[in-house]
């Protein structure tokens, strides 16, 4: 038979098995984790009417769309978690509750050129909280916990959770008589990361930012020291323009209840010069990036908005979220080598050898460790015992267990520790609590090491 | 603004929060029980390249593909697991370890006319053990017991897990001297359940089966019994045909486990009118059946096949696998009132209203409780004490914590049971506690209750 040569598309991640196996358990923390934040789960379908997901129609992202005809439906594949989650609560509002939290976490599909860590088909991990006709400011407040948790159940470290506000940016650039130019200062300003103070100054001038507002802009998104220190500073503007006063009241109750969240001080900043997409935003913005890697870029950003679903319905639904890109961090972590080595990455915890002719104790001990919360795999194959062992080896498999003549009458398994090589003969259930302990120990390092 | 009119395409599946709750119990359910067994999690992309997915080609499954082209190349959805592992087998041939058992819940695509209860776009939650060549028939032998601890874990306790093997069948016919009309055969005889013997017989001998082997075959298929009583009157037909006695062996290494697997002799059964489709299943074959519920059909089918990759590779790599089709099994299981009322699918365990201005109490208590394992969300709206206690209510939140002046001052909170109406003035740390209690012992309910 002519064969088809097997192959992957370009741009699409396929994870050998220990990869997966890290994936799996930076899946499983997220859930953990927003679920225990309150976040109820959603799933909605991959594909879409093109109608209702291209409601709002044009930009950039319309041309990276799967689209296609079936059966005489215009239908797309969702390139985001947002524009699904606006259908469904307007779809759905009279049947939820409100504030309505959700997480998803799901693939979604955009069709970019395709180029190393960027992907066509990628998972996104967001929550949002939704209000009906209105979000109390604790909501915006309650977000840098959630993203502290999350990547501090996942073993990182050394991140910080940026934030800013966007009311408080459009009230300066209004005090400086700037408010038409809010565009594009934003993006001049977005670019102080990669040019330097003096450079980002000498580009504001060149369009046409007179040299006074120029420097007025540098000093007050130059404001440095603890967040703290910056509240202090910011106060100095206030009092002369509504849109500042009440962004910086929302980013004092934001910053406020921080240590009560338990978010760590060195593990947070307000970031003045952070915008996000000007169009959607309305509050407190956020970024989060890992200290010292700025290739990565953002890990998780989002906001405060206030229609979501403005597209689908009248009501007001105002509501704030954040979103991380999943598959893009995975790369990240892999090429920067922040993986942890002593994760368990097999899949199994112990692989049961018989050696005798008769498989039943070693069917009995295999149940006997599930039942106990062991992973245990059964080794069936005629091999020789050299290739049984060498398959727990090369698998990654922890811990063997022997079932031979000897351990048979005397109603044991002799158990081998792969790792230190030490042996116990002991009764399967002795085995399990040893295997279960020593598992427990090792499995519960952390994904990542930072 | 002009809406767009929200709506989910017919035949994809969106659920309400509780029932998604449901959902997600049950995928983290079998995510459990296929890790315990040994299986390693596999992700593969929902969009192959049409060539490689369509490889086998024909048949009806063609015309139901999402097939389209982006980017001038030819791209369709996957339609099933299988096909997406073969590739994936073939491709990462020297970099897996044999055999290689993975597990896999993703979602597949059909075109399918939709009707009630057909999808889509529906989950299937698969495993498969592949051999390298070969692969031991204690690997077919466990798959009920997978299929058993599987079910179970929901909390299914009447079903039945039936099995036959299609070498046995083969040879039988054989004996007959039809082989050449096995496909035929087999299909009458599929329909046994619904037409009965005698219908049945009659349908045997009008497709050109003399009375004389249509009695015989018969008589076969309806051998009853015990498991142990079938396989004593199937030895009556040993020692005449190869394919029957190999097939008779490997259906008595696969029953004679069971005690050991812990699968109980009403939870399996032998069934010689089982054959799965013909062309790809060379062994043991595997239903599973709701007792007292056959218009749900199987829910948990599979078999043993000889050749996974053989459109991709002359390696030869035999398999044993199972497919379990959820959406369509989470239709049918709400469908037929089998969800349990007692399983907790609300977002969070305690919604925590403050009743100060000063919220740091409240966000403390929430990040207490959250570090102590339980799902806690802060109700940070300006409504009426009424509204807020509604929200819970609403919600099925089981336990409300409120933190007044009085709470404060005595440095305690005042928790509520939702379900009992008990109120307890105690310490945040005692409440984390009394609440995780009282949700183990609610929340274990299983999922199915039948």
């Amino acid at each position: 038979m002519e064969k088809i040569k097997p192959r992957t598309l370009s741009g699409f991640m396929e994870l050998l098995p220990d990869g997966q196996a890290r994936m799996e358990r930076i899946m499983e923390s997220l859930r953990r984790t927003y679920a225990l934040c309150g976040f109820a789960p959603l799933d909605t379908p991959v594909i879409e009417a093109s109608e209702v997901l291209l409601a709002k129609g044009g930009g950039e992202t319309e041309k990276q769309i799967y689209r296609f005809t079936k059966g005489g439906t215009d239908l797309a594949l969702r390139f985001d978690l947002t524009v699904p989650l606006a259908k469904y609560v307007a779809l759905n509002y009279g049947r939820l509750n409100f504030p309505f939290r959700r997480y998803q976490i799901g693939k979604v599909y955009r069709g970019e050129r395709a180029q190393r860590g960027r992907f066509r088909e990628f998972y996104q991990a967001d929550i949002d909280i939704i209000g009906d006709g209105a979000l109390g400011i604790m909501n915006e407040a309650e977000i840098p916990a959630i993203i502290y948790k999350t990547f501090s159940a996942l073993g990182l470290t050394k991140f910080t959770i940026r934030v800013n506000n966007r009311k408080l940016l459009a009230g300066f650039f209004a005090l400086l008589g700037l408010a038409d130019r809010a565009a594009d200062l934003m993006r001049t300003i977005d670019k102080l990361d990669k040019l330097g103070a003096e450079k980002c100054r000498a580009l504001l001038v060149e369009e046409g930012i007179s040299a006074e507002k120029a420097d007025k802009l540098m000093a007050f998104i130059g404001i440095s020291g603890t967040s703290a220190e910056k509240l202090a500073a910011l106060r100095v503007y206030a009092g002369r323009n509504a849109s500042f006063d009440l962004g910086l009241s929302e980013l004092e109750a934001v910053i406020r209840y921080l240590p009560e969240f338990g978010v760590p001080e060195e593990n947070f900043a307000v970031d003045l010069t952070i915008a996000r997409g000007l169009d959607y935003y309305t509050g407190t913005v956020y970024e989060t990036t890992l200290t010292g890697r700025p290739e990565i870029g953002s890990v998780c950003s989002g906001g405060r908005y206030d229609d979501l679903a403005e597209y689908y319905t009248d009501k007001k639904l105002p509501g704030v979220g954040i979103s991380i890109g999943l598959t893009r961090l995975f790369f990240a972590l892999e090429e920067q080598g922040l993986f942890s080595d002593e994760l368990i990455t097999a899949p199994a915890d112990a692989l049961i050898i018989p050696m005798t002719a008769d498989l039943s104790k070693a069917v009995e001990t295999a149940t006997r460790l599930r039942d106990n919360g062991v992973r245990a795999m059964l080794y069936g194959e005629e091999k020789k015992l050299k290739a049984k062992i060498s398959y727990a080896d090369r698998t990654g498999i922890p811990f063997v267990v022997f079932l031979g003549d000897d351990e048979l009458s005397a109603g044991v398994v002799k158990l081998r520790d792969m790792q230190t090589g030490e042996q116990f003969s002991e009764t399967a259930g002795a085995a399990a609590s040893r295997i279960r302990v020593a598992v427990e120990t090792r499995g519960n390092s952390s994904v990542i090491r930072d």
